[in-house]
């Protein structure tokens, strides 16, 4: 602890070590605490609603709207 | 926020539209907030324990029972 | 299971069993299950962060802005 | 309820099933309900971070060093 | 990681050691792994929904029922 | 989405006005989405357990020990 739990889109590896690196940093920071675990987890657009739509029918609907 | 989570088992796209289309006009009457996000958790048969036992297993010994 | 988590803002108990029982019949009638389980988790203003400020200051600042 | 969700690395469905059976135990025991749900959440080591650095990464660096 | 989050009902600080003791013990065996975070989260009656009802209804209703 | 959600200890007001800050920057600049919403939970540490002991009672028997 602490711990923090990331609900977001899938992301390339590459960007799974900065999330976790920079995230860890701030938590550390903040906490005053070393020791931080990241959990990334990663939600295909048909699991998730904005809205009451699903974002894989957004994303369909309107391709460039902000998420 | 808020954001509403849903740990179920496996389920088809139509589904998951209709789920988040009623949960979110659920919780935002409740709430009288427009702003919803559902996160739908698919969770295989082998990760979910119900009284000490897989999933998995249950419906392997009695295919019908409630799960 | 299922099993639905609701992060949102502290309400009335009215509206919790409100929320409870219009929640269930969705899920129940969705997954075709009849055992649902809700957790309704309350969050303090100074506990949620929107797009980097806390919705405790959002609220001071602008008292009627949507959250 | 009582619902325990493990957030754990991948495991066998030999372990899931010892995993769960014996969490149910101790819970039941100590909560004295029968009735207990167990969540196994599998995250793979690309998507977990140990104080700053990608489990993935640190497996290539330290095989064998504790996790 | 692992962690394991624990919903139920409010428990007294001694049900607090043995759970956190106990869920370790199998954790730390099934994972072989010696770090173990357990968080524990008490539910008031109020915020826990089964099958559409308020646990703090239903207990209300039948004093002795099985949560 | 994305929502990000810590668990940690309890914290001050400018902390968590610091950690939401902060912890959106990050997670705004990595997934290239605006809107990021962030859940701060405190955990009392009777409630956490650490390697099998509550983070309460080892407080208490090492003061200074890293957490």
């Amino acid at each position: 602890m602490p711990t923090i739990i990331v609900e977001g889109p899938p992301i390339s590896v590459e960007k799974k070590r900065e999330l976790v690196k920079r995230l860890t940093e701030v938590a550390s920071e903040v906490y005053e605490i070393e020791h931080i675990t990241v959990l990334i987890k990663e939600n295909p657009p048909e699991n998730v609603g904005i809205n009451g739509e699903l974002l894989m029918d957004r994303k369909r609907n309107a391709p460039r709207r902000e998420k």
